[in-house]
């Protein structure tokens, strides 16, 4: 892939999602076409079902580590396109079981599979998704592709597994905290960003350090998730919120919570957390310094993903990879 | 492996589960020792319910397959082992998830995962084991196992999707039954026999026999599988049966029982036929040549199975896999 005279940010230097994806809108293009040409691959009664799930799959992050990662390289734009179309189905494949198990009925501004198809469906499409996506990764010359995405996804799913055991549970440490969201959602960045890279025709030092990335940009964005799911806005997000406390999940900002509490405060915290709404919690929250806690553990890793390109930055590939960066800091809402 | 001095079949020439799998014992440890490592591989939370998974396997048909059908070849033991406990971690991935679906409390005369362990976390062992499977293919030199196992996954998926968007619909062709029961289990027996083939050792052509002796063998033990279901002896099958019809799945039987029937007698068969037991059901079709009809579909496959081997018989594994069939063929009960 040719990086020409892309440009990343706005005449002001200014980063959005607007300018970090223009220069990839004809890549976004040729993996809708490719994603509409995959629809086709699938049985006849299936097909209704899995273009529903292509057609709400929201920020395209995965696919964009994928370009970025890959971005100035010596890779196929063909192959390019394919890496970026395993990986958003593994993701897609993901959230449509997270939906099931969350029960949540809005994604993406739309109602979830399961809310729309039943569980029956949704189970058995994410895992026709999950295999549809190793079966494209057994199209490149090696078994690395394939080797990195069944990898990934054996860990987010054992991610969930550890999360579900842990539901309910509001004294897990942060260690485990850690491990959880590098597992459910650190290993698919970071595995999105060495197939780009690794697809992309770069080296082996380079792959790794796109490795690490990725791990790091991973972490920092479930932690943002973490905090917009706990005192974010649904109408602006555009998907059911309050799930996690809801459902029992203690995250990085109600872990710092109830860190200073009695057993008596935390024992009650616990049982009415669960009816509380976002501005409630944004209300109880405001008193605390969790949250701003919170976005300093976050910071470390937005820096640590920067810090992973510094040997490399004269690689194009950084350029992007930095600035998205310094896009994703920006989500963490200012206190 | 060497076939050595194998004997499938009993002083008496007669061929039971037991003569079957006597010359398998030593590979059958081998995948269960395997398959302990394998446990090892997951993280530590997860480990308990991989374990529980494993231990309660039921007849390891799949493994067998890909013995029988690598017999007598040039492939190490160590391949086909792993490739024995690639086909049966996705076999049981498939039944962790049709367990949640059936809602299925036994399975192999023990509690199903989901019954002692929730459907939360049965959804994700299942996604878990798929990829642990696949990431497993990826340790064979060429891409080939893992495109067979991840084409065979996808089919069958398919095939569970397709059975639920039909569920309650008592007039589903006769040629719809039968795509179903292919994509959700002969595409697994099929890539059980062609892994088993192509890791063994054996050319091109014995490999398409073998594809094509897992399909129709396949199909036969699916059409068997469903009449169990209906007219079965729970206490001697070891798992919940009746499940289909309570759950609106109309099999073969079925549809030949309900074929002759007026409008009427179909929707009063319909509506009861959810709290009938496997007793009054054996009653209700004793009249009928349903039974007898499934017997003789259940015969032409066996027998096409059989066929798909006659230009091989000089091949070590032919034995094993011919007596194999023979002993499918005897599963069905006797009217």
């Amino acid at each position: 892939m040719t990086s020409s005279d892309a440009k990343f940010s706005d005449a002001t230097g200014a980063v959005t999602m607007a300018t970090l994806t223009a220069p990839l809108e004809p890549l976004m293009l040729k993996l809708d076409a490719f994603l509409e040409r995959e629809i086709e691959c699938f049985e006849p009664e299936v097909r209704e079902i899995v273009r529903y799930t292509f057609s709400h799959s929201g920020k395209r992050l995965r696919p964009i580590l994928v370009f970025f990662c890959g971005w100035g390289g010596k890779g196929r734009v063909d192959d390019m396109v394919k890496a970026a179309a395993i990986v958003e189905m593994v993701h897609l494949a993901t959230l449509v079981h997270d939906d099931i198990l969350d029960g949540a009925t809005l994604r993406h501004k739309a109602p979830t599979l399961v809310a729309k198809y039943g569980a029956h469906a949704s189970v058995l499409l994410g895992d026709a998704l999950f295999s549809e996506a190793l079966r494209l990764a057994t199209q490149y010359p090696s078994t690395e592709i394939c080797r990195i995405v069944a990898h990934a996804t054996r860990k987010v799913c054992e991610g969930e597994i550890c999360q579900t055991f842990k539901r309910g549970d509001a004294r897990i440490s942060l260690v485990l905290y850690y491990r959880m969201i590098e597992l459910k959602t650190a290993e698919l960045f970071r595995a999105a960003c060495r197939i780009g890279a690794c697809v992309g025709g770069y080296g082996e030092t380079f792959v790794a350090a796109a490795d690490e990335y990725g791990m790091h940009l991973g972490t920092a964005y479930q932690i943002y998730d973490d905090v917009a799911d706990l005192v974010g806005d649904e109408a602006s997000i555009g998907k059911t919120l309050g799930t996690d406390l809801a459902s029992g999940k203690f995250t990085m900002p109600v872990l710092f919570y109830l860190e200073k509490m009695t057993v008596k405060e935390r024992n009650d915290f616990a049982n009415k957390c669960a009816e509380m709404s976002n501005t409630d919690l944004r209300e109880a929250f405001s008193g605390s310094d969790a949250l701003a806690r919170t976005a300093a553990a976050f910071k470390t890793e937005i820096e640590a993903s920067a810090r992973s390109l510094y040997p490399f930055k004269n690689l194009p590939s950084c350029e992007p990879m930095g600035l998205l960066a310094v896009f994703v800091s920006g989500l963490m809402p200012k206190r």
